[in-house]
């Protein structure tokens, strides 16, 4: 596959996020507008909203578009989304009559909202390097892994409510901590604040039963960059024996493009070879991963960002079709607008772990900034910055940014203005 | 507070379930119409989506009742809630006009559904009776409640997706299961699954920072019965180290009705002394707790039920005000639909436990039916049923039945029909 050319000329930069090939989908509005569709080309968004009112491109008799949200559009199936998107890709081409130009808004002018109204949302564990950097620094090397991890793509039930799109600053929570040598618990504003480098899977059709792993991964409509904001403190204090509950709840932020499944298909990667065969319900019946290239940047308050970690989305032990396939074995109804967070990202080596808990290893080895200072874990002010993007042949299909601001903790959380 | 009299007479029945001081809300439907909103009242639903049709009852200037779920109810707040109950409890009073008798309709001709759109679920760990009960069991009596277990009423999010209304059927779910002495996980149906007997609160009103006891007691509109059903052998082996997933996701059966907080006001019980003092944010304005007398029958199929426990909802260490608390430390959002399990519910005899994993030891104490044969776990065919009522001076506030028929596991959980 080679860069698709379209008449707007940003999108065939070859190192540009949004060429052709990519048409990511997002929600924006500009100055006095509402909320709509759109979809990202080059350094323009193509309002999609209108173009279907206007009936130059629909995807079904019925509008799914008049909302500002991708759930109705979800909801029609890969077929229907396969088709919109190959007459869109006509539309925009290079050659084809600019009848789509009216409906060009420079990105730099939109303001971005979250894509889609968030059903429910989980979050797996399923990064082997991330589980066993957590793993032994928590319970040594021998028992890095849970007995468990090598046949389960484990996860747990998040926050829907908690999901934000890239932009919205986080506060800094307060919550339970008890530290090694306390006696009680305090309640204090969390002092050890950190995130979690995901790709977040887009569920785009709903299920009844248990499904294969080949019928998940057609379930799933696109895929976003994913920050889980973590309370490392509050986590360790309250996780035995149920998991993590308020230290993953303030809040998740994603990237306000949806990259489509479509979009990656050139990119599919295989899994790592198996430790420990996997049960028949987990078998993948093809390339289940994708070749996406992560990073991650800290910037302090005023300075300049300094990257803190490189790895990619190729280093997972379990995909997301893996883990959708798992969610659904109890017979757990799946539903438009299911988010599944991938697990933290970690890669082999130093440079490539996808949390600062992991980068500083719990604080013993501070990550150093070219800016000047070190981080152990996120300070008040420091804005935190995931991308992503998987190169082709003289294109990119890239994620946007999925980004937040650390606020700090309000004085008195009780309070109200 | 004695009987408050109505004219409808079997609402003055002292062992009636829904006298004139309950009035839980609900959505029905009969015959040929589509569901829609009602409120119990003896042996009758009177049809409130019609009063407000009609203008005869409304609870606000534009229409919230014209829908089949009590979301739009619960967005008004406490004062509209209160207000909007008074008007009803006139309008059904004895001696009042009888405006309201055409909206009537028998209990017995309708069909319950959801009462309000689940937006998310928590289930708690909150009943110190059990967790002491499944730690000894796991652990050893002398580390049965975990470290944290006195400071946090820990939680955990279940998955909305999966909560059903009072009489739909549950299918036994496969899942990845492993005996202790097993080498390798299995995928096979759950041989343990269970029960687990809770209180619901159903979150009336959103929140968008922490809030206090007093200030997260007055965001509950009501209760409901909640049966978290539990597959303990798909528990055992995925639980660590993230909590329960698959094992909680098949079903959560509700009762059909809200009971109002309003109706429970005069059953207010305290928590139990605390063991360890709590931190300042947990402090109770006043009692939180209700007294409320709760119990679990097993039918097996074509048999009577046999009641297989008995308890109270006062037994329970942390109140629902003091979960939803909790809940909103780290600045999670809270919002209207949200649902709060309790934790089961298990008192200090042996009689008094709310779940088969603690009523038969683990399987190790099976326990006996009225109609002949023992019950480790669930059996096909098995229904259970949870009912509860809180008894006041001449006049009981009932839940109805929260209720669930457990159907065989699929014999090919992947085969589409």
């Amino acid at each position: 596959m080679t860069l698709m050319k379209s008449w707007i000329e940003s999108a065939n930069a070859p190192d540009g996020e949004f060429p052709l090939n990519n048409l990511p989908y997002g929600v924006f509005s500009t100055e006095g507008t509402e909320p709509r569709c759109g979809g990202a080309i080059g350094d323009m968004i193509v309002d999609l909203t209108a173009l279907e009112e206007e009936g130059i491109l629909t995807a079904t008799d019925d509008p799914v578009l008049d909302v500002p949200f991708w759930n109705d559009f979800m909801e029609l199936g890969p077929e229907v989304w396969d088709a919109y998107r190959a007459k869109l890709q006509t539309l925009l081409a290079d050659g084809t009559d600019r009848v789509a130009e009216p409906y060009l808004v420079p990105i730099a002018e939109a303001q971005m909202h979250l894509p889609f109204l968030v059903s429910e949302y989980t979050d797996f564990y399923a990064g082997r390097h991330h589980a066993e950097n957590v793993g032994t620094m928590f319970r040594g090397k021998e028992n890095a892994l849970p007995p468990n991890w090598l046949s389960i793509p484990i996860g747990y039930n998040g926050r829907a409510s908690s999901v934000v799109v890239s932009g919205t600053p986080v506060r800094r929570p307060w919550g339970q901590v008890k530290g090694p040598d306390d006696d009680l618990p305090r309640f204090a504003p969390s002092a050890r604040f950190d995130i979690e480098l995901e790709l977040g899977a887009v569920v785009g059709l709903p299920s009844e039963g248990p499904v294969t792993v080949a019928e998940a991964d057609r379930m799933i409509f696109g895929y976003v960059l994913l920050n889980d904001w973590s309370a490392r403190d509050i986590q360790a204090w309250e996780y035995q024996p149920l998991g993590p509950f308020q230290a993953k709840a303030t809040a998740t932020t994603i990237s306000a493009w949806i990259v489509t499944r479509a979009a990656l298909e050139p990119f599919r990667v295989t899994t790592p070879d198996r430790t420990r065969p996997l049960l028949p319900y987990l078998t993948e019946p093809g390339p289940m991963l994708y070749d996406i290239d992560l990073a991650v940047t800290l910037a302090p308050e005023g300075k300049t960002p300094t990257t803190i970690a490189r790895t990619n989305y190729r280093e997972m032990y379990y995909s997301a079709a893996q883990q959708l396939a798992h969610h659904t074995t109890s017979g757990c109804p799946m539903n438009t607008g299911d988010l599944l967070g991938s697990g933290t990202i970690s890669g082999p080596t130093k440079e490539s772990r996808g949390s600062l808990l992991e980068l500083s290893w719990g604080g013993k080895e501070p990550v150093s900034l070219e800016t000047g200072g070190t981080r152990s874990f996120i300070e008040d002010g420091d804005t935190l910055t995931l991308t992503g993007h998987a190169q082709g042949d003289g294109y990119r299909i890239g994620f946007g940014r999925c980004e937040g601001q650390l606020l700090p903790a309000l004085k008195d959380p009780f309070a109200r203005s």
